[in-house]
């Protein structure tokens, strides 16, 4: 059966440049590890997409709809199916000043935030002028994904508790009580997410990905118990 | 019918150090005012005060109880009923260079904090020493207290919205609704209280406090909810 728009699965995935053969992106800890981009406050394990999100490149959700759970593929996406061609109009030469008025010394290779303009990388300095490229670092690559779909997700309370991992990486997620109503999800938090740092915006956040992700869902309620000890 | 250890009661209170004849707090927006103590961002209204939960004197506490609603009373607390004798022993001369290792230049009248001493005003510097009084700065004072017992507040879920606005002032008690069970109580915050800063720890104060004033409640459930927009 194909996937749609809205469904919830579960991708492992390696991402590697095709001109380049760098790998930028894994979900595979032995991949990670393998080309030396391991970072021990990452969690490898398969990420959740919802197709349609827009989390990934729409080029690869389309692909993704054409999968079967347990299915692993290679798919090769264009760059109009990625990030788009290269914009030359986007490599910008400008006065050094309008950075130095920032306090920023600008060297080749930098990532840097001009207002109106975004994030570019500086690729030349000199003279007084700089250019920066505001490409997307990857515009006009050819990308690989080499992608297992690894499950699908159709029970909405599972739905609900990958889309709180999303956000809250750091707590089990099986630790969340969750209640699916008619119209409602009632979600009961553990004690060891009440003081996260920022947490009343995660609540909103996954407030609003349940609303947005599971059909019919109108209201989405938390709720916190203190007992006394 | 006296009050009770454990009775919530509002009171007014105007608070002036019988020695010098000088208010030093006060309940009334008028008296606040006249005697130029006046900040605008405090709210002037009758206090929560729980009978035995030691957030006055002890002294005052004991008076209290034998009032009715509705009166008024001038009640006048020797030292020993109120902060206590002063303590010669607490007023310590010490190295100035105590002071100075943390970046401190003592002037007389500062307030400042040693570790293990407490917080303590300076009283004298001179030739590398400085003296600093660690009595509680109404150590030795007669206060007297114009109280009006406005009210006693006897409803479980006025008690809860009482002990709310103790902690949260921003928000109009009244918005919190409250629910009284058994053993429990929940507590529906509004939307406004949601980014409160610290709101997290703000609501572990809250559910303690209920615990420890309410009696049989074990449970303080807080409960947010987010809709579809």
């Amino acid at each position: 059966m194909p996937l749609k728009d809205g469904d919830f699965v579960l991708l492992d995935y390696t991402l590697r440049v095709k001109e380049t053969d760098q790998v930028i992106d894994t979900t595979r800890e032995e991949v990670a590890k393998e080309v030396g981009i391991y970072r021990a406050d990452k969690t490898y394990e398969p990420m959740l997409v919802v197709i349609g999100a827009g989390w990934v490149p729409r080029g690869l959700e389309e692909r993704l709809k054409e999968m079967e759970v347990g299915e692993e593929k290679v798919i090769e996406l264009p760059p109009e199916e990625a990030y788009g061609p290269r914009d030359p109009r986007k490599v910008i030469t400008m006065p050094a000043r309008r950075l130095s008025q920032r306090g920023i010394v600008p060297r080749v290779g930098q990532r840097v935030r001009i207002e109106g303009l975004g994030v570019g990388v500086v690729r030349a300095v000199g003279s007084g002028r700089v250019t920066i490229d505001f490409n997307h670092p990857l515009a006009g690559r050819t990308l690989i994904y080499e992608v297992a779909l690894k499950a699908k997700i159709e029970e909405p309370a599972e739905k609900v508790r990958a889309l709180i991992k999303r956000r809250i990486g750091l707590v089990p997620p099986e630790k969340f009580e969750v209640e699916v109503g008619e119209k409602e999800i009632t979600i009961k938090m553990p004690e060891e997410a009440f003081y996260i740092d920022g947490i009343q915006v995660l609540k909103r956040g996954i407030a609003s990905d349940i609303m947005r992700f599971l059909e019919g869902v109108e209201l989405v309620r938390f709720v916190e118990e203190f007992k006394k000890s």
